[in-house]
């Protein structure tokens, strides 16, 4: 630390992304990326809008959120997009939180949450899980606070039903609901619907995941248009050109193909079913995922453990070192081929250890 | 605004980004973007990277770095890159200042400074430029608090002197020097060299401009390696995938052709003294610009009727509301033809009012 930086952030303590090694070629199922490169018609487009790049981009992202509506069933006044979630999600603890309405979301969540709470010196209460990791949703209901709950939930990957989800938004109308739904393509039902008669929901998504751009930064909000105004305050005192043209251009193209990552999505549901079988087959407790991850322990093995040998045999996989999970890892679903490869390394290392 | 939106930001003044009408294809002199495409080598390198972008972005932007390195003359510690400058900005005012070391900058300047510091609760001070718009380095001495200037300043397009911002950089040598080079290519000397000397100085620049990326944005920020820690802090608590790949592999691109960037403000200068000459031969008042545009006013008529009367007739360039400067145009440097344009269509509009 510098002796110049502030004193409000000195305490700070920075996300820490899944480790990107650049020393070997690893079956990397540590990101929840896609194993999908983006339909061919990303790169055409990317190519196309290159020969624009000397104009700043479209701050109103106009054309984008046209064909977001027509894909999301939700007028162009009712989205904003941003650069990844990540920031629709700081933007929106920015405008929906502070000292007299504190945060509340599960122990167990989307790390980035009390980053961005500590950031903004929003106060928040992490509610644990329950001991089975799942969401009591009698924890969210009436408490008069900013709420965030990622579902599908990470890292666990279980879901809470549109119902329940519903009576969250509806026992809080005087605080927003921000409704995290970047897993929500791998097997639950989104809460964008309920957008239309809630002015209190926001619902937060990604082309991260299910749409194969995490490496684009394209995220979205969809909500009441006042909320839209909001966020779009705090966008345009901070950045009006979160999406640059090349992000828009390939975020068009990801719109007009939307079969494709939907079909992607089913292909990844079939393998996490197939690894969740395999793993259970070695001894593994797996929770019933709704994501495009799995989260897992074994008797045999601590987490910690596995992630490191696994690793040194070229698998990378995501560790945490929080107390109540430390047992676990989270599996990112790849290709049929690559969760192959993570059932092999495992068994070998059972039989090394003799497990 | 919405009844959920926090009261911290309820007056807060969003930054109004240069208008950008989709009904007619203006000549486009009104946000200071190049006239210049850039290389093909963009559009090529874009389009490769098109395939990887299911994988995240490097959030370390090591190889970026590295060409940085290479082109600026500095190690990869001393760089920080991000979501165009306005975002290293941003950061930066986040990291060293606050309530106890407020702000200090022109009152003529870019208007995000002060929307960034309300935005982050910092008090500031609009220190104002003198009669000729010049900046009067005294102001500046000593003054304990944190000081962002843009050189060349916007809109006015006066330089200070390398020696001139040495002397309020090691003035202060308890407090960030943030010296704000966006438009340093089209004249200036940047004080990139004497971050190695100062530990209190930090540069920051941008792809928008000489380097035709406006639409990719691509920042970035050059200082003692301890400064660029502290912003790395800032960047992994909001945004640690600021720098997305398309940017990434289009700001390396640039790095590769660096002559061709520079060439092209050579022909921009040239273009920018041409207009100042036919400016001045019509009775305008025209700034000494050592930026890609020209702030102009003319006796025979105000700022506002030229600005609308250029719109009508297709030539877009920003006019500001400010008192002080009500009666200046900023006009952005384009290509020979256009400019030619925009002094073709001044004389219809003088003819037609009979001035």
């Amino acid at each position: 630390m510098s002796r110049f930086f502030t004193s409000k952030y000195s305490s700070l303590t920075p996300y820490t992304p899944g480790e990107q090694p650049k020393d070997l070629e690893y079956v990397k199922l540590n990101t929840n990326e896609s194993p999908f490169a983006p339909s061919p018609s990303v790169a055409k487009k990317v190519e196309q809008e290159a020969n624009k790049l000397m104009l700043y981009s479209d701050p109103e992202c106009v054309d984008l959120r046209k064909k977001m509506s027509k894909v999301f069933g939700v007028k162009s006044e009712n989205i904003i997009m941003t650069n990844g979630s990540d920031e629709v999600l700081n933007f929106a603890f920015m405008a929906f939180a502070d000292q007299k309405n504190p945060l509340i979301f599960p122990d167990i969540t989307y790390g980035f949450y009390p980053v961005f709470a500590e950031l903004n010196g929003i106060p928040y209460q992490e509610i644990p899980l329950k001991s089975d990791f799942s969401i009591d949703i009698n924890d969210y209901l009436g408490k008069n606070k900013t709420i965030v709950i990622a579902n599908p939930n990470a890292p666990t990957g279980l879901l809470l039903s549109l119902e329940k989800i519903e009576k969250i938004v509806s026992s809080n109308p005087q605080n927003i609901v921000i409704i995290d739904e970047a897993y929500i393509d791998f097997g639950g039902e989104s809460a964008i619907k309920l957008t239309e008669k809630y002015d209190n929901l926001l619902v937060t998504g990604t082309f991260s995941k299910s749409r194969s751009l995490a490496g684009g930064r394209l995220g979205f909000g969809i909500a009441n248009e006042k909320i839209i105004n909001d966020l779009n305050t705090i966008k345009y005192s901070t950045n009006p050109y979160n999406v640059n043209r090349l992000t828009a251009a390939a975020g068009k193209a990801v719109l007009d193909e939307n079969d494709y990552y939907l079909n992607n999505c089913k292909k990844i549901i079939e393998n996490r079913e197939f690894t969740k079988l395999e793993l259970e087959n070695l001894g593994f407790e797996v929770l019933n995922s709704s994501a495009n991850f799995l989260f897992a322990k074994s008797e045999k093995i601590d987490g910690e453990t596995l992630y490191k040998e696994l690793k040194k045999k070229g698998v990378l996989v995501r560790h945490f070192e929080k107390e109540r999970i430390k047992n676990y890892n989270r599996i990112t679903i790849g290709t049929k081929e690559q969760m192959e490869t993570l059932i092999q390394k495992i068994k070998e290392i059972f039989k090394e250890k003799q497990l």
